[in-house]
């Protein structure tokens, strides 16, 4: 049986996950590991399609501060070039003797206004000078108020920190086969209402044409109240379940990738955060068991648990003989 | 068969939209193109009606920072007043020998004293003036937070950058035929649990008066859990839309509407953002199939999707006569 | 028939208002007019059930700017008598000439510091004095932020600006009769996603004691994508209505309330807005219709909603006996 | 009949706690007290697992300002250090006349660069001094940035104001026996769309191993429009109910723990709260009635609540002789 007949024996498709069904016209993985989507953009000018904001946000810290760091020089820089214009003889008790070095008296007399340190030993005289001051200590709190806000943004981001197991595995479940991966929360763990959704996504041939197929998991459990623990996903394969009867060759050839969508409240930033990850086929385990992740303190009044088995299992058989 | 009775046969309404159905009452399309609705209201103070939050985040960049910059201004000028009228003697350090020139030193302290940068070549040195001082950097700490909390919340305010395509079209679907319009973020590619809600609006006799009828659309999928690619929203037509039978002119003869609503979550803002537009008859194009927007990338290792793509289509045969 | 029996033969009660039924236990109405809660709260200690950042939010602007006016004013005070306790020798460029001037001296470099001017033509010199100021500034850093915060938080607070029509009318409607009340977002109109609950609340006689019933209203329409114009609140009186066949006497003798609770999602502060208000019988207006409120612009191509109207209704005849 | 057959004739599992079923790996209750889970973690690094954000919300205050005085002790004697290093000689306005006292003024100058106060009686004056001081400025504007922005979040961070009753009472309830506990909002009592989930947790021997079993209880009413007054919450226990024939030893040696998760939206705030607690099988009382918490006002017109009678209650009779 081929496995497009396999799969439209199968319930129908339910694609939730935004992607077309068009399979010759994308390429690669849908979601890149990092839960990134895998795609580019074009068609579109640089200008309209950067964002500013979601940049700042979101780059590496070192970038951020060399971003307001040379920010902070350049309009330093031009304003020094302002007032030298103007005239450094209407800045009060500079001692420069040359011209460069007036400069640079300017220079650090514009970081001290738009700081609004305002040290006083250099001070503006004339009016224009005056004007000009006036209005980069002005600049300077509206521009510090945005690198601040950007800093204090990032750093009270919401952020899921969320680690999933290296692998899914097939795994024995109440006398049949199921598909299982874990993760588990490890920085906040005051997580609550979490959710997780399971998409098993395929490339098939169907009138002589590669399809997207994508197919919604039911898992045994795919609410809990609080996520404090790690949390094993359970899909079981029963005959309605897109895995039932497929060989492992199926899964390869089809490049099978199950996309996992986490969504859950985290107190600590009384908002939502959302997580999201991809196995390819070639991250599938046949027959494997998770080792318990667990395990009472010594006192036994509290419950340890060892991230560091996150993704270690045990090698198990398979009650199903399709995967040997 | 006339236009309400072919309605009629249809399902009821169901009026989520907000609006009335006195059709004689309102004047115009529902929503602007735009996606604001097309109203204006009366019977108001303004006092009561104006937010001043809502204008400052929505006021055009330079038109917040005219505003930002004529307040400096203004509260400097008041001040220069202030310190004039209690003596200018008041001021240590100044250097002007006539009033104007004393009226502008005294401007620009009360510049420094706002801003905080407060060089001190200048300084307040009598009773009164040292409390003009102190209550005007106090005024000045507390407005500048508003000034850059405003700044900052522009800045960060959740927004949904959403194109949609210029037309709907009456498109060929699985042997019958559908509506379609299709979107695409443009800016944040974050956006989950997005949704849509499309609603048909005509004005319709009835009994001889003009009726607003409101038609929520099936959609063939109406929600996902990722939008990152574009979307094309799909309402079939069959014996129960309301868009069955209706021909071209009872389309535009019922000032046929198409109103649009989009909400989803933004991970950049943490955030649920709403995008609205409507489609108005004249916008309606039968017989047309949306261009494929996206193509794999060079090395086949992702998905490219093309903006530019995104109102194109190819003129198609109906297989439904009536629109011909 | 008496009310108790009337009442028991409709449908239970569903009380989700988290009031209780011990009607001799409570006093006065449920909740005000402008939405809160008519109750108070003793037992606990001013301290625990004291919420500074509740209060703050909430208080008249005018109190607000009293109480940072006055924490400044005293801050200063208190560390104007430290500097003058350490010794004013301490503060350079004093020029006072008895000690209340040099503590005016010392009061405003106070401010200086606390505000972060610091213009210096007073400044610390000694140890002690330097470590005063140091630590001043910090606090004035920190405590501003806080006035500041809290400035900005009362500023940007999401709050429903909802007027509701002044009484709630039984009306003509579909051959029977309605209770109808309507409102209308008089400052920010980009609601979408309104949600009303309506409930009334009655006091009856149960086995000679007297107990709060309670029942949840359906309404014709409780649920709307945007709320822009005007929204008229429609409850049919069938047979299942706890208001079928009661008599005006019967609400009235009962306390009869009608609590209205409105949450709906606020585009400019991308968060919910919730808004309650409560109609007593005396508010009832028998055989009422509401005024149209909108109409169309002068050319015709917008719809005007004029808000004076919202209270006003035409006096007509009902079709239901009973109110007579 | 035993525990566990007692427990399988009920309603299955319905395990919604995200804690596992392997009993002899977990040590201790579930929940403390304070609704804090009871578990560690290991296997994770610390600078992984610790968040400086959810630390710095949650520390006590005394800490928290400790911990910023400290950063400014410790950013200060750096500053200092390098503005000695760099020499003394370029600090103009320096009076100390040994190293030490000039080091104290370089630690003040420099603290009244990182506040940003600049009174400017001491001030920069060669190149690498006045570049010191220019990024010392920068560095006070991002760090206090940081800090006040923390100290405002701690301020206004979104938290559930909720005192629970000490115990939870088996009472007598329309004929039979309930499971009652009850909760009172103290601090804020604008709270509406309140929720509690309950959860009956117990670990029994199955074949020979002790496994974790959870029942979700069926509350009465679970769901409220507002939370401003107590809100008592009642378990009936029926023939579905897990507590169905079981005996007080039953619940005891089976560590029973009834955990409770409560999540309101708080207008103060406009997010939604959660709150956790937990009761232990020692914490049930048998046989007891809460006693009413409220009273009118003296005038009548209003509902007075007493916080202290929360936990309060009077024995009664049980009509189910089990636990006796």
């Amino acid at each position: 049986m081929s496995l497009l007949k396999k799969l439209n024996a199968r319930a129908t498709d339910t694609n939730q996950t935004g992607f077309g069904t068009n399979s010759e016209y994308s390429g690669g993985r849908f979601y890149n590991k990092n839960g990134s989507p895998n795609m580019g953009l074009k068609g579109i000018g640089l200008l309209e399609s950067f964002s500013i904001y979601n940049t700042m946000l979101k780059v590496k810290s070192w970038k951020f501060f060399t971003i307001i760091l040379c920010f902070y020089g350049l309009v330093n820089l031009l304003f020094a070039g302002l007032y030298m214009l103007v005239g450094a003889e209407h800045l009060g008790g500079m001692e420069g003797t040359s011209d460069l070095k007036r400069f640079w008296e300017a220079f650090f007399f514009s970081a001290q206004t738009l700081s609004t340190v305002g040290y006083g030993h250099i001070y503006p005289s004339g009016m224009l000078t005056n004007c000009l001051a006036a209005i980069e200590s002005l600049i300077g709190l509206l521009s510090f108020a945005l690198a601040t806000g950007m800093m204090y943004g990032r750093f009270s981001q919401p952020k899921a920190y969320i680690k999933y197991s290296a692998n899914t595995l097939f795994a024995p479940f109440k006398g049949g086969t199921a598909v299982m991966f874990r993760l588990v929360p490890y920085k906040h763990r005051n997580l609550s209402d979490a959710e997780v959704k399971a998409t098993l996504a395929m490339k098939v041939m169907e009138d002589g044409q590669r399809v997207n197929r994508f197919f919604t998991l039911p898992l045994e459990i795919s609410k809990i109240n609080a996520l404090t623990l790690s949390w094993t996903l359970v899909h079981v394969i029963n005959e309605t379940s897109p895995f039932y009867n497929l060989t492992r060759e199926d899964l390869i050839s089809s490049s099978a990738e199950l996309l996992i969508f986490l969504k859950a409240y985290d107190e600590t930033y009384s908002n939502f955060v959302v997580s999201r990850t991809s196995y390819e086929a070639s991250e599938f385990i046949y027959g494997g068991k998770f080792k318990l992740m667990y395990h009472p303190s010594d006192d036994k009044e509290h419950t340890i648990l060892d991230v560091n088995l996150l993704s270690q299992y045990d090698k198990v058989q398979l009650p199903d003989g399709i995967y040997a």
